[in-house]
């Protein structure tokens, strides 16, 4: 007989590996998470079962999210990703990292405003050219046009920005499938995170 | 001045390094499909500017791709990625991974068959329920539910095989917007691949 | 020359009269709604150059908001409102109605959950079918069926209530038009209201 | 047992009050409609068990719709609610308001064109930006931008004119929307209204 | 320079020949209809100056339309090309073809019934299984099974039935197209015909 | 009891006509065309059983595709059937059509490329104009403007080449709907066709 799947699992509608038991590098990775957000947020403990991906999938988070530039800043990097989750009507992306945009923006309202309706979103036109871009390559990733890429750098983004840009929205793309299949749910922590005048 | 895009580059919209830049483990990757493929196709240049991302995408590649089980041999892997970057109209993924299909199932119709319409391909019923899912994951994913994760169990997949549709789908949700992205055009080799009776 | 409208106006595009110039009636409904939530929501500020429509607005809107029934409670009906107004993109309606979900469900969690991915949310059965045929109605009103609304009844709901589902989504597509046309945007108020455990 | 809805009704999927039972000045507004027209509509049929929602739905149509306006006259207002009822696929409102628009315009095709593609439709360009702008609130309204709302202006309509397309657009959004879910049909009567030379 | 073409041509976009100087065959059959009319419909203006398309066009309508079969009847194939007609928002085929069938199904309401809301016209439950496919193959042609034409057959109707509707609404998906292409207007005379008692 | 259709038929879900039971003229063309290709293609033996349709079909094919301008050549009035029936998803169209494309352009690649993503293809600008509007009119075809037409005449087609775009466009929206409603399967010869150096 078939296993049945939860609709609303508790962390994963996949087994879920005791960091114990992950390799050492991954056991790193993983308790510096921990140790800095106060608690494992739930997408590591639902890739904890498949190793090898869950490297991949970190290393190449890190590579383009850990990184500030001239032309997208790290809180920037971070509403990217609410605007093209919300899109894909992803909750843990929209709320985990709505969570960190907060922060890394000091902003307790704009990541919800991003994330609902980004076009009416506070943000300089260079981040309203950024997300609109954004969400195309999210949703009809065959219309977006090599002008596209150039109006980006007309705002000043750099060649690399740009391609972090793109990279960042097909790294969610991944990200929000992953997501949906596992039915992997934001832990509560996320949701007032930021919110808060001294968080 | 902004820097213009291709709207057709030879192998992407973003600089190629060349191989003997990279670190010494791509190096030995690339080299190693370069010397099975008789030619290096042009995701592995369009990613050499980016090793850190690239070791990433090829460790997460292989990790889902190079695979088999009785629920999902290799050939049906490549016929979901055939099926979900055609609903993406992804001409690299589509072309490269068409031609990897004709190899490994030794059927030079099925591939193109699952590309253009994959509901009238001649694929048995576990197939057919596979591809469905896929493609909603791909197209509308939160419109995928848990019980379309157990009628592909249904029909004989195991827990591994489910995990491994859904992370083969959302591993080219990625692939295909990094092809779009920097316009990645398929290596001219690939299009007759698997073709002719003596491939 | 022609005026022109703000992008992200702080309360409307249109103008905005006070309080004091408002018929009596709508002064009171006005200082009512103030003095229970310590602030004058901004849709009450940006209705009010047109007494009229306002006063025929908030009449509508308390026949089908201010009610509790068995099939369907208060906070229930601010979950119809979060979900369809989420799947217009109506940053106003989500912010504003989530506050007040969480107020009236005492769940902190449950309105984000429902605004993002209603599908995947905490609910029962019976509201699943509800969220199903309403957010039907409030995108692809054609498609609903005489089936849909039995299904409600088979789900507890009486006649009564069934019709106010529908009236509750067919206002709300009328109130998430105007905060679009006009720009309306929430008060800052309401971003944290609710998600605090003493609330 | 639940009971069942009817897919076809005469006047309403939901009871149907007499005219004598609705408070008085209900009775006044429909016995006004009954003489002017010859026959009650049914939506007012429709409405007549919830005489709060009927007050405030018959205020603000007349609000909005029984108003002249140098930009906007009322046979133009009658247009906008034909074409977005057509995106509606509203039975109802199609059939009723064109035949409104008939009367009003004096002209038998025009009510027609617009309903069925009202882009190649003989109006002023004012016409056309006013109805491109309306059908987008309708169909995609988090699409509809500040630069959308100047452009009517440009085409002559004042602050006040821009509100009404909007407001009139919001509010057959909910009409459309409970005459789908009430299954109303229009009275046989509308059908023929204005077809003919002195009508 | 280039041609301009018009938004709103009084016949076609395209030129158009007098019908004496098409050759003797097409002269019959445009001489014809005239007769039977009253006057020229204007898809056949607009198709004369490509006379060997028009031929090929009449001939392929007749085939299908000019025919009475127990599982559809003349006025049922109209009632196809107006669902159709109207999912394409093509104003000559519902506007010509719904003056059609009102005078063939005798009915003066069923035509805009069916035009704007085919799922709530008051139809038998064959007809309502053959509107269903019939627009799913005019929109969504991909997503037709063999289970809809086998549901088709369970309704009653022949083998040769089943191949008339999808022929029908292949048909008028080349009608549709070239009326749109050519901002072919439907005469006058359409919009009355059949809609009083007499007709 | 009805009769059931095949998923994937070898010819047709609809009985097959041999061609000595066909008309003189029409065992004249399917000869003609059986000798020039060295197999019937499907489409010919589908279309057997309705001689009327098959002799319109044929005829109206041969006035628009055999057929060369100077705007527009028989390759490129292949690549417009190509990029529209790939956007129906139309698996005979788009091989057999690719085929005879890739022989008549003897490019071995530009089919595939206007097959899955028409818009990176290696086309003049004059091309990508031609493969917008037709795409267009295959998908959205309300949305064509007299703008649209105009803009074809710009990149120096003649009024008689634009006509031919808009009626290659609406045959085949008819033909793939034919191809889909009886699944049509392309030859196998036609995979091939066109791929090798010396075809």
């Amino acid at each position: 007989m078939a296993d049945s799947y939860s609709a609303a699992p508790h962390v994963s509608r996949f087994p879920v590996v005791s960091p114990d038991d992950l390799p050492p590098d991954l056991q790193k990775r993983y308790a510096a998470v921990e140790e800095k957000s106060g608690f494992l947020p739930n997408v590591f403990a639902a890739l904890s079962w498949r190793p090898a991906e869950a490297a991949a999938f970190f290393a190449m988070h890190d590579a383009l999210m850990d990184k500030e530039s001239l032309g997208l800043s790290k809180a920037e990097r971070e509403l990217i990703v609410v605007a093209t989750s919300a899109a894909n009507d992803c909750l843990y992306c929209v709320i985990a990292h709505g969570a960190i945009a907060r922060i890394r923006s000091r902003d307790p309202y704009l990541a919800d405003q991003v994330a609902v309706d980004w076009r009416k979103a506070p943000l300089p036109p260079r981040m309203h050219a950024v997300l609109e871009v954004a969400v195309k390559l999210a949703v009809t990733p065959a219309e977006v046009t090599a002008a596209d890429l150039a109006s980006l750098q007309e705002h000043g983004l750099s060649k690399d920005d740009v391609w972090d840009v793109g990279a960042i929205v097909a790294f969610f793309a991944l990200s929000n499938r992953l997501a949906h299949w596992a039915a992997i749910p934001p832990n509560e922590e996320f949701f007032l995170m930021g919110r808060l005048p001294r968080d």
